[in-house]
């Protein structure tokens, strides 16, 4: 049986495209050490996991605690639970190959971990730093992968109307978040894939408020970023909510976020660049006198992390692709009086981009 | 008005320690790139910011999502929001310093941070790489950070016994962390230290047995590992349940275990290393003819982060002292048959220790 059409990945895909990489970066061999990258060449889950690629099968070295679940989870490669620190002992069979020169990721690897490892390989071996080879790869998804963000993002939106029933003025920030939280876990979250952001009144000026102790006010924006894991791939998405009637001010601030997000989800498409997404948003608010109340850039993207390749923000290059999943979160924060974002994820298709949020866009009054 | 008093920390102390320490380190300026190190020397909790220690007062560069969050928390610091990058901005004020080394964290900076600074330095100035400088001082706590880990710790156990009201045969494990997750945040944590781990059956015999969608057996261990985060600070405990009778083999496991922890517990004093908790835990389940199922180390420092030193673990010759937090935790994973973990947290006090976790070590039977 083909074990790698078990769960609709293609590990083999994989691992052939990141050999090619390999080798047509002149390397002997690469030394995979940022665990969603292990797990997206092998499909090992564990928190300890380094993958060597060489000639031939790949090479998971893990420890005792992974023994069980790695023999369960991997395909593709071998595995190794040597007895000492698996860093080290990769570093040994890496020596044993002879090489001139290993990669290793440059923006995962520390500066220690390298020394250990320059320690441990054959002395006429060189270590290089790399960058991105994986995460490249990563940017455009497999649909067995877009099915599973797919599936992330629907759970993700089902629980957007509990978090929203349990807004009340005088209720906690961290409570509507226990309740978001809760409901996620029930619909069969494996966790959440960062801290929930539940910011209302004045703090929704803050472009991250963690949900804290402080009670919903009568009046007021209501900021609500979350995301769930499931099966690996993350979710995110943002919406903000009005308690009590809103403001001619604030339905304005609303409105322009509105427009800026629709302006940039409608920049996405294949042969442009991101950065012409980030414009495109930018453009809106800057229009509506708003521009310098964007603080941030307009998005990422998201797969077996929350946030991966592509940075969607001002100036960058990188071209979209069918496959591509990225946010669309532009947002406006008004010191002292409040902010409102809007998120979706969308996926690039071949003539433009599917919006994979399904939740309403409308401003809801509470 | 002395603001570092406000939440109890010593960030004064604090700060003047790291500067002696870049001092007697023979370094210009030190670098801080390590989120929890830059909260504990100046209280930011945002998840993008460096702090500069140089002659005079650091300075943390964050970003313009944390601008208005910075000026709220941080204490006996600058604050810079650079319009590009934090990294380059940083480099860019060490540059003007005309320093000869400029210490970098090398646990935690990157191999491609690296070379950014090295480009953004001035060109006499030389990064070297440090381990530990601030978590040395971070395994001693101060009273005010042992009474946050000791509120964190009891509101983590309070929320064991409505975990242990969800395990029923045919529940899944991910509804037990549910209700676990969801009675922690009613209670007020602001999130969960690590993934939780439920493991029921011959799943317990996998260390980090993630909830998953696995229904609870009719018979068999359940072990519960779980956390909470409450004002910055981490808890971790793990409990093992028995459903239905256990028979004398489990008996047998779990009073090994047990003896095992109480040994290591009793192993804690001042002025003893942690490798000799570790060997007494580890010579218990030895005579019990278990050793070969303890695939782990016996525990690990805990305070802004899940897992800081000192390592628990065969060899280590950390010299305890009072103050440290260390957690206790020995186990035995049987393949195919079941695991048991018990872990408490415990302080280390003038004479030996004290425990933290008030929670129960008897087997209870469900």
């Amino acid at each position: 049986m083909d074990q790698s059409l078990d769960n609709g990945m293609d590990y083999r895909s994989r691992q052939r495209r990141v050999a090619q990489a390999v080798e047509s970066h002149h390397l002997g061999a690469l030394l995979v050490t940022h665990l969603p990258n292990v797990c997206y060449l092998c499909g090992f889950t564990g928190s300890a996991g380094v993958l060597l690629v060489a000639d031939g099968r790949p090479t998971l070295f893990t420890d005792g605690r992974y023994r069980e679940q790695a023999h369960a989870e991997v395909q593709g490669a071998k595995v190794i639970v040597p007895k000492g620190p698996i860093l080290d002992a990769a570093a040994r069979v890496a020596a044993g190959l002879r090489i001139k020169t290993i990669g290793v990721e440059g923006e995962h690897l520390s500066l220690a971990a390298e020394a250990t490892l320059a320690r441990a390989l054959h002395p006429k071996t060189r270590a290089r730093s790399t960058r991105g080879l994986i995460e490249e790869q990563r940017m455009v998804k497999e649909p067995a992968e877009i099915q599973r963000i797919r599936d992330a993002v629907r759970l993700g939106s089902s629980v957007f109307d509990t978090a929203v029933a349990a807004i009340r003025p005088g209720v906690c920030e961290r409570e509507v978040a226990a309740e978001l939280e809760y409901a996620a876990r029930k619909a069969g979250a494996d966790g959440m894939s960062f801290e929930t952001i539940v910011a209302a009144g004045a703090r929704s000026a803050l472009p991250h408020g963690q949900a804290s102790a402080q009670p919903i006010p009568r009046r007021g924006f209501v900021v609500l970023d979350f995301g769930v894991i499931l099966r690996d791939y993350c979710s995110d998405m943002t919406r903000t909510v009005h308690v009590g009637k809103p403001t001619a001010k604030s339905r304005r601030l609303y409105e322009a976020v509105r427009e800026a997000q629709q302006a940039a989800i409608e920049a996405v498409r294949p042969g442009r660049t991101v950065g012409e997404v980030d414009e495109a948003a930018r453009a809106v608010l800057k229009r509506a006198a708003l521009g310098r109340y964007f603080t941030h850039s307009t998005g990422h993207g998201v797969g077996l992390e929350i946030h991966e390749p592509p940075r969607v923000a001002r100036g960058q290059q990188e071209v979209m692709q069918p496959g591509m999943v990225i946010t669309i979160e532009p947002g406006v924060y008004v010191p002292g009086y409040g902010g409102v974002r809007i998120e979706d994820m969308v996926v690039v298709t071949t003539a433009s981009c599917e919006i994979l949020t399904p939740t309403s866009k409308e401003l809801l009054s509470l």
